[in-house]
This record gives structure tokens, sequence and C-alpha cells, in this order.
């Protein structure tokens, strides 16, 4: 096997990671091979450990460790039970968390409903949720998802699926962010800020 | 520890490879964590393939095979020692292989004089270049060095490092790509081409 070989199946792996083109890949294993500082040594050591310390939340799909399952958050009996946030990726809990607006539970869902993508109801962490509706007494679903096209359409699909169960189902605001400027805002944002604009 | 402690961790590796931001960093080692269909598996196994398989040609820099050591290129008798083309990375080599235009050998910098980046004549493979222009009387240097201001500058240097060998220097022809088209070509590339237009 040439050296070549091994780098290609080294980028291999690298292209599966969000945001990795082909060249970029290529990239990626030439500066591993090079090994600058230790580097090879030192990422896999980090993916090692990731893989002895880090789990996905059994309940909510979160990340947590091997030795706290159900996760901090799953666990804390100060959570309001009865409030039940969606979200697409374990990132997003934590960037929620990090607001501090939100004292409720989390659900994962771990992707997201794509016709193109090949990824179906069966491949999102959507019969956990319901069964998760039911079994908590959850009186509230707060959809977090993206604002893309592919995510609007997965809140459409749970807020149907939902409709049979007791729960109220909401969504957060769409309108402007925060800290930027009407001009430079696009317009379907500010269509939406507009529709949803509020009474003060 | 906390879970997201562990993805800080490898995050920070990520940040390492060439063009992870933060944030990109930050969505693979969710991704990572994750796991889809075993990526984090697959991944290591990679690397620790490249750990155990590839090293550096202790001649030209190029990627090799631990059993091939100097690389089949400096150990091809057939290829021209006369000519030596200076690239600043193995990948580079590949590249200019695949163009089928070059027989003679390749000393790789692994990496470019950066003043800013703290990269000075030390932090790359000059001094071995030097002694490889006297050892294996090579009659020529090709530069091969990226385009940008600090490509540029490394060949200004190496050019005058080389002033007291009996080798002559040569670079790259700079002008229009292939498949371009004079009206999406910047102007510094249309300046150099005109510079060095060719009578035919």
């Amino acid at each position: 096997v040439k050296a070549a070989d091994h780098l290609n199946r080294l980028s291999a792996q690298l292209g599966r990671l969000p945001g990795v083109g082909r060249r970029t890949a290529e990239r990626m294993a030439f500066r591993i091979a090079r090994d600058p500082e230790g580097l090879l040594a030192d990422l896999t050591e980090a993916l090692r450990n990731v893989a002895e310390q880090v789990r996905c939340c059994s309940r909510c799909g979160s990340i947590t460790t091997v030795r706290e399952d159900p996760c901090p958050v799953c666990a804390d009996a100060r959570r309001d039970g009865s409030v039940l946030c969606v979200v697409e990726d374990a990132s997003d809990i934590l960037a929620i968390e990090a607001s501090g607006g939100y004292a409720g539970r989390y659900h994962a869902l771990l992707g997201k409903l794509s016709p193109g993508g090949n990824s179906g109801p069966a491949d999102i962490r959507l019969e956990e949720l319901i069964r998760r509706v039911d079994a908590e007494s959850v009186s509230e679903v707060v959809l977090a998802l993206n604002t893309d096209v592919e995510s609007e359409a997965t809140c459409g699909y749970i807020r149907e699926r939902l409709k049979e169960h007791a729960v109220r189902v909401s969504r957060l605001a769409a309108g402007l962010p925060a800290g930027s400027g009407i001009m430079y805002t696009d317009s379907v944002t500010l269509a939406r800020a507009m529709r949803g604009r509020q009474a003060m």
C-alpha cells in the first residue's frame, strides 16, 4: 500500500465531518501526517477520551458522560418536567442553557427530516419524543429547531404527530436577531418579524 | 468532568487542523460524539493506521510508508537527480507528479517563512535543502512554492541562500491558469502574465 492510500483512507473519514469537503479533508490528512507538535497523538487521544467518556443521554439525547445517564439536566429534580424543548442537536441544548432563558427539560432529535437526504421519521428520535410526551405528562412541547426549510418541515410534521396527544405545541419566536440592523436583515426574516409584531 | 469538557478537549485538537475555526471544531466534536454509523471508531482507526504506517521521507520530506524510507521517488534511479523541485508541502509533490510534467527529484520544506506566524528559516527544511544541493550535485533548483506573499518571500530567501552555491535557481512560470478567462483573472495575475509574455 502506498503512503497516499493510507492518507486517502484518513481523508475519507475526515470527509464525514460536517463542513469538510474532499479537498479540505485531503489538506487535513496531510497536515496530520506531517504531525506538527504531536497533533496526531493528541487528536487520537482526544477521540479515545470521547469514545470512553461521552455518551448520548438515553432519555433526552443530549451528550453526557458514561457515569451520568440520564444526563444532569434530565436528573435535575428542580427542572420543570412539564415543558419539553425539542432541538435538533445536543449542541443546541448547550446554547439554550447558556442563554439562561429556560428551566424545562430537553429532547434532542439528533437530526431532522430530509426527504432529499434520506432522513425519515424513523431516523430521528421522534417516537422517543411521542413516548416521553405521554409517559412524562408533558403539558407543553417547545419546538426549538433551526429555521431552514427542512427544519420548518420537521416542525410541521411533529406538530401533526402531536395533534392526538394532550399537549400544547409552541415554537421559538421568529423575528429580528439582537444587535442587527433592519437594512441588513433578509426579507424572509423581516416579513416574519412584521407578521409577529408585538404590542408594547 | 462534564461531557462538554470532553468535547471541548476534542474540539481544541480539531481546531489545529487547517481551515477549522472554533465553531466548526465544536460542530465536528458534537457530530463525532453523536457517532453516526461508527464514525468515531472509523476515524480513530484511520488515524491509528496513519500513525503506524505513514512517515515523512527522511530525504525529501514527502510522505512515505515506514517500509520505504527514502520514499519511492527518492529511491527511483530513473529520476533525474540533477534537478530538485522545492515545494511547501508533501501534497504539492502529489499534484506535480499527477501533472506528469516533471522527472526530477523533490524537496518539501514542510512550511514557509512567516514573520507574523513565527516560522523562521530554522522551522522549515531549509538547511536540509542546502545540504542536498551540495551533497547530491544538484544543478538546478526549481522553486514550486505557492504564490501568496509569504511564499514569494520564502522563494526570495532561498534564492539568496543559494547564491553561494553552484546551482541554477528557477521558479514555476507565472501566468494565466488553464481554462480561465481574461475578464475573470485578477489584476496581479494579468500583470505577471503580460510581463512574462512569450513569443509564439
